[in-house]
């Protein structure tokens, strides 16, 4: 199945397939065929060669775009999640609304089973390879904390939180404790959940008197 | 290499192995031989055969004690925690300092190698296998949760915490963050680190005025 040339879609451009959307298209397959073999097969079993199959692409068409089978469920969480670490916060001016409207759409994601065991996958390769830690680390979790944080100095200059609270140790109160639950599936991921969660932390450091 | 039968063993007693001790021994073999292999190739490429070279039994004698690769580690880690889980925390009278003690002690174990790898072999497992979560969840995690709640009613009793304090909560605002921080590495896990996460859920928690 030879692929068409740029030059024979020039002699036919009404047939030709415009390149950028087949390359789109083929990307498009390659995150589902992933995202797919993930939940039937779990991501020790998933190979570049499944992803491939499925796909309906050739082995090179993968390695073209991504060197790794972890770089590619890297990009199936990126998509599913609309690329948006480190995005602010909502600031309506209420801190402890935004923070559980922020940690109810955490639970909800994490309810999704594509997104669970997209997540789940990730979690497996953090743990094996240290390099796709280390990118894990700097592309998705640092910035979200740093946006976390962004959110809570602004509620603390609006007197919200107590004047010498450490908002690194606040960020990882509201999202280590909810990461511990679904990790280990200790207790429901809910929104009374993360409201409660929520309202312990700001309560807990809310300026005395 | 035909293995002594208790027949030949009564008639030469002073050669004749002890089958207790000898079992003893491969089992600390393999625990060993599983230890060493995680860290040197990673728990997802660890395999049955390659445990049972290294630690120069059988395949069988391996599977004679565990059902699978992931009960091995699970007893590695067993052993390596000295089977403490659910034992109950220290008990001097002082709440934070007894946390204190107990979350350093955390992030002593994390620190080291051996542990570490372990728990991330762990990791990975739970991630993949929701029998083995559910097992590591109700022989190890629950019980050191309850073991937990247990030292902070404790404190709840003698004043050192909010009355309306949510046990459950407390528990996962002093595990969760640690755990956060050592699986996706965002910072250092100190002593320091272990004092302040305490001392900032515990101040924030105290009864008022």
């Amino acid at each position: 199945m030879a692929e068409s040339t740029p030059l024979e879609e020039s002699r036919s451009p009404r047939r030709a397939p415009d390149p950028r959307r087949r390359s789109e298209r083929a990307r498009r397959a390659i995150l589902d065929a992933a995202s797919e073999l993930l939940g039937e097969v779990g991501y020790s079993k998933v190979t570049i060669e499944a992803i491939a199959a499925r796909a309906g692409v050739g082995k090179q068409t993968i390695y073209r775009w991504w060197p790794s089978k972890a770089s590619v469920v890297f990009d199936v969480f990126t998509a599913l999640t609309g690329g948006t670490a480190g995005e602010p916060l909502p600031d309506t001016g209420d801190l402890a609304d935004d923070l559980r409207t922020v940690l109810r759409a955490t639970v909800d994601e994490l309810n999704d089973p594509e997104m669970d065991r997209t997540t789940r996958a990730f979690t497996t390769e953090l743990q094996n390879d240290t390099a796709f830690a280390e990118a894990v680390t700097e592309r998705l979790v640092r910035p979200n904390m740093e946006a976390i944080k962004e959110r809570l100095r602004a509620g603390r200059d609006a007197g919200q939180l107590a004047p010498g609270a450490d908002l690194d140790i606040v960020a990882e109160l509201l999202t280590g404790p909810l990461h511990h639950r679904w990790m280990l599936r200790t207790g429901p991921l809910t929104h009374a959940y993360a409201d409660e969660l929520v309202d312990t932390v700001l309560t807990g450091l809310a300026p005395r008197g």
